[in-house]
């Protein structure tokens, strides 16, 4: 049970923007412009980033639902899926480009302090292509996934048990995105 | 030096919302809601939350402003100033109401990760007054600066050295606000 009275069945963060719309309004627009808005990182690749963090915080149903969210950018094949799951078990190790994996190693950091991350870690990322622009969203998307894991968990907000169910939750999250109103929110009374 | 090519001179996360406007807005709009909209926390006791989480985090210039706001909004008299060091050296021990105490204690554990809060920590909240609201936004504050600080280091940013120039910051941050445009950027160029 939650610890406050949220509506019944309504997953994870869900039921705390509907509990508070003013300000879930800001929290959508974040996720939306960060994982969503326009990029030279794919939104594959910022899914990839929140799915990571959140799994380093153990957030469940962040990191399902985002896990989620990558795969269905990569087409939602299996094999994405398969590959997430991999990716978040070895971030450093991971199959994905180089430039990206500097970033996860950014990521790591931030997720865990922000004085984590040294010149060298901001040098490897450059080295491997990295903008100042993709440095920047990637230490926002480690620190915004690090206010949305200890929201959803701080609340002990309802979620889902079955893994499958967030892929529903991913495909809407992937393809219709985070800024819509409390009331039709993403996964509500799925 | 900042790990990213942020404007000088711009102290903290003035310099990161200015390098980033898309995303500033909405994070701009969520501290004004959560530390001056309508609520049945004072603003004091909102700051001073912000204030224990960032002093937790060691992120100096977030503490440090967000301490100078609590302590305008109490009056801003060189006891209001103490009065707030105080309380960050020692939350358990404040000398605040047994409700901010117990608030300040859920917010201590969220800082940690999420899962540490329990339903004794809210219970004991409960006991002492705190509605669910003030426990969802205690929850909140706690979450958004555990973004804020992570923000703020993870990127570099430049900060004052000496903690007297955070005065007028959050004389600002208290009785002008949050919402305003990168441009006008609170603290910006002082």
């Amino acid at each position: 049970m939650a610890h406050i009275a949220l509506e019944e069945g309504m997953p994870g963060i869900t039921g705390a923007f509907a509990f508070r719309p003013e300000t879930a309004k800001p929290m959508r627009e974040l996720a939306e412009i960060l994982l969503r808005g326009p990029n030279t990182l794919t939104s594959a690749e910022r899914e990839t980033i929140a799915a990571v963090v959140s799994h380093g915080n153990e957030c469940r149903f962040c990191q399902l639902s985002h896990s989620a969210a990558a795969a269905e950018h990569r087409g939602g094949r299996e094999a994405d899926y398969a590959w997430i799951e991999a990716v978040k078990a070895n971030p450093a190790g991971a199959d994905v480009s180089p430039k990206l994996r500097a970033l996860l190693q950014i990521a790591g950091k931030v997720r865990e302090g922000g004085k984590q991350v040294t010149a060298a870690d901001i040098e490897a990322a450059r080295e491997r292509g990295a903008t100042d622009v993709e440095i920047h969203d990637t230490v926002l998307i480690a620190a915004a996934f690090s206010m949305y894991n200890r929201y959803v968990d701080g609340l002990a907000t309802w979620q889902p048990e079955d893994a499958a169910s967030y892929r529903p939750m991913g495909k809407r999250m992937a393809h219709e995105g985070y800024a819509r109103s409390s009331a039709e929110a993403v996964g509500a009374r799925s």
